[in-house]
């Protein structure tokens, strides 16, 4: 075979050292506040049958979006797009085991087949969390306080984020109020939920041809009154637990996703992104359609991808990130004096300095250029002075200063460095 | 839509936490090693084209094991069976950025299409790392050493492994001298692959059906004589390294891979399990099949599954998992009372005690339930008595003693709970 250039199919990438630590960053940090809120992590298969999807989720996610494969048998399957049906499927097979309500996460990738020109990835990660098993608003408050804790370990604060509440079915009551008729009411909504997409005239446009009434439905928008009151109970308990800064009712959104049943819910980024960075509702309806009983849901979702924009966006100050925990070189001076190398690198290792042996024979300056460009801190020399004195040299890459020590010296200088779990 | 089970498809499964937290804590422990040795993590597409394999990858993983898939525009893709090659792309094309010898590890899924009467999953972790850039022994050694010292931390010793290690020139050469002629040398050695797999008598009838001395053959194999002195320089840097107690020359194994040119290993469990739980070898040829100057490597992948079944049949002791790290559980007495019981919890996750709201108004009793078979020590209760002396009730669940405590005592008593990071 000759030497070929095969690049990653459209819309995957491949993810180099520096782009997956601060990826691992994002999942390390979003798991360790799940956990301790009582989540419990889950993972189910990448490729699912087609009827995991069909009549539960959006139809627009499935016909357009979806990423269709055929099996060697024929079969359709899809990656899947999204976790929730994969995790109600799960939680019915379960229903009779688990103790509700369970809390759930899950971190992992999901497809999507972007038109290509939108420059979006068809291969991208989710983190899911999920509470089922109870329809009150006491999950729905410890749901939300959740999220925004969440988001606070990135960065999130009062002033760079904000968190849309509304609900379909208080959507619809109040447009009946309004006096739009009940048939035009699903319609209406579609139109509502692009608002914010839409310039004031078209919006009024799309509303003129369903011979609505759009002057009504402007100042319904434009003056929601006492809309808010419909979230009275779910809004007391978010000021109880301190999170009422963040959550605003928005009479205007209703999200895609069919199994949305009451509460939804998106995280928007007030500077720059000016987007949803994350969002999710309660789908009450939804795990018993996979053959147990009802058992409702609320759940949402954030890519790391969105996280990472928002953190850049508000300049966040994050740990320093390496993708290497290694902090000092040993050099090899030449094939017969490797043996001393070997010893220095075991001394070193098994007292938990975290250390890498240079790999090959080469000249020195090639090593130090290694160590220089993966940020190495030290360096340890043994040629045939140090050898002979039973001793090394370790250079300090930051100050070029050297100096001539015994690995015990060696060790309780590097002691702060020491890695030991 | 009615209500329907479905299941997750053939060879594939849904992973509920007791098992993704055993998973995740193989996944963390290597990831931890590793780093420290110097690898940095990087992931690329599940989905490949198949050209990525073709002429790289063996012939047997790519035309019976491979996962492979039709998508919208009738283009065969694989689900990557393997790590190695989309690796080597990602070096091939950073050939020049790159600061060799590179240090690489990924842990991701990886699919093969197995006959489903052997019950293997379909959809499967690994482990892989590698160092690419030298071809030096030091490299061979500092990759072998990185491989025991990570099953050590899985409880390896050398009295439940073995890393076995093998080169398919020096077997051929070896053959050579035995009087082997070169044309049946291939054959020859994929008959040898296979011996520990066979009765003695059909390991004999395959060799005789290939005209192939059989008796000269198998004086080779059990008296390999000087056949360890091929490998003399990795073995005194392997012993310099102190790993030597690990490691034995076997010369009937080449493991399948076309990629492979010189070393391969495997590492057997001694015990129970009689079977390699990861494996590997050099591959100096492979990277530059996707377009870069020649970059030799060396590598290795282990399963997850594996490394469970090594510590199950071995009672390696682990740390207690819990996929949870809640310690607590704030009860809600009554939804008139339930303020008091966010103001507790509130105060609790500020001083980072890791505890969990019971998301729904029910009675005592089943909330107790609850706490009691996720694992929880503590339960707090706050009814109208509490309320109006402004305490709280802490309940340990082990002994099912109560007392009666302000937040600020529950808080000292509960002090070692505290997860702050």
């Amino acid at each position: 075979m000759g030497s070929q250039k095969i690049k990653p199919i459209r819309g995957f990438r491949d993810r180099f050292p520096d782009d997956k630590i601060l990826q691992e960053y994002i999942f390390a940090t979003a798991r360790s506040v799940l956990r301790r809120r009582g989540f419990e992590e889950y993972d189910g298969p990448l490729l699912e049958p087609i009827g995991l999807y069909e009549g539960k989720t959006s139809n627009e996610l499935l016909t357009e979006q979806a990423f269709s494969l055929i099996d060697k048998k024929g079969r359709k399957l899809l990656l899947r797009p999204e976790m929730t049906p994969t995790l109600a499927r799960m939680v019915a097979s379960q229903a009779d085991q688990l103790v509700f309500p369970v809390r759930m996460f899950n971190i992992g990738l999901r497809y999507r087949y972007e038109a290509p020109q939108r420059g979006r990835n068809r291969e991208l990660y989710q983190i899911d969390f999920d509470i089922l098993g109870s329809d009150s608003v006491l999950a729905d408050a410890e749901f939300l306080s959740t999220a925004v804790d969440l988001y606070k370990k990135f960065g999130g604060d009062e002033n760079n984020l904000v968190v849309y509440i509304n609900s379909r079915s208080v959507l619809s009551k109040a447009l009946e109020k309004v006096g739009i008729s009940s048939e035009k009411i699903p319609e209406v909504i579609s139109i509502i939920d692009k608002r914010d997409k839409l310039a004031q005239q078209d919006f009024i446009d799309l509303l003129d041809a369903k011979s609505v009434d759009s002057g009504a439905i402007l100042h319904f928008l434009d003056n929601p009154k006492n809309y808010k009151d419909n979230f009275s109970d779910l809004l007391e308990a978010i000021g109880a637990l301190e999170i009422d800064s963040y959550i605003k009712v928005k009479p205007f959104f209703v999200r895609g996703l069919d199994y949305y049943t009451g509460l939804v819910f998106e995280v928007w980024a007030k500077k720059g992104l000016n987007r949803a960075i994350g969002g999710g509702g309660r789908y009450d309806n939804l795990v018993e359609r996979y053959g147990s009983r009802k058992i409702p849901g609320i759940g949402m979702a954030m890519s790391d991808t969105a996280i990472i924009e928002f953190i850049k966006e508000n300049r966040i100050k994050i740990p320093d990130l390496t993708p290497s925990l290694s902090t000092l070189l040993v050099t090899v001076f030449s094939r017969e004096l490797a043996s001393k190398s070997f010893e220095a690198i075991r001394f070193l290792r098994k007292n938990n300095i975290p250390c890498e042996l240079y790999a090959g024979i080469e000249k020195l300056p090639k090593q130090f250029k290694y160590a220089n460009k993966k940020g190495l801190d030290y360096v340890l020399i043994i040629g045939p002075d140090e050898a002979m004195e039973g001793k090394v040299t370790l250079k300090t890459m930051t100050t070029g200063e050297q100096e001539v020590l015994t690995l015990e010296n060696v060790l309780s200088k590097l002691s702060t460095r020491i890695i030991d779990k």
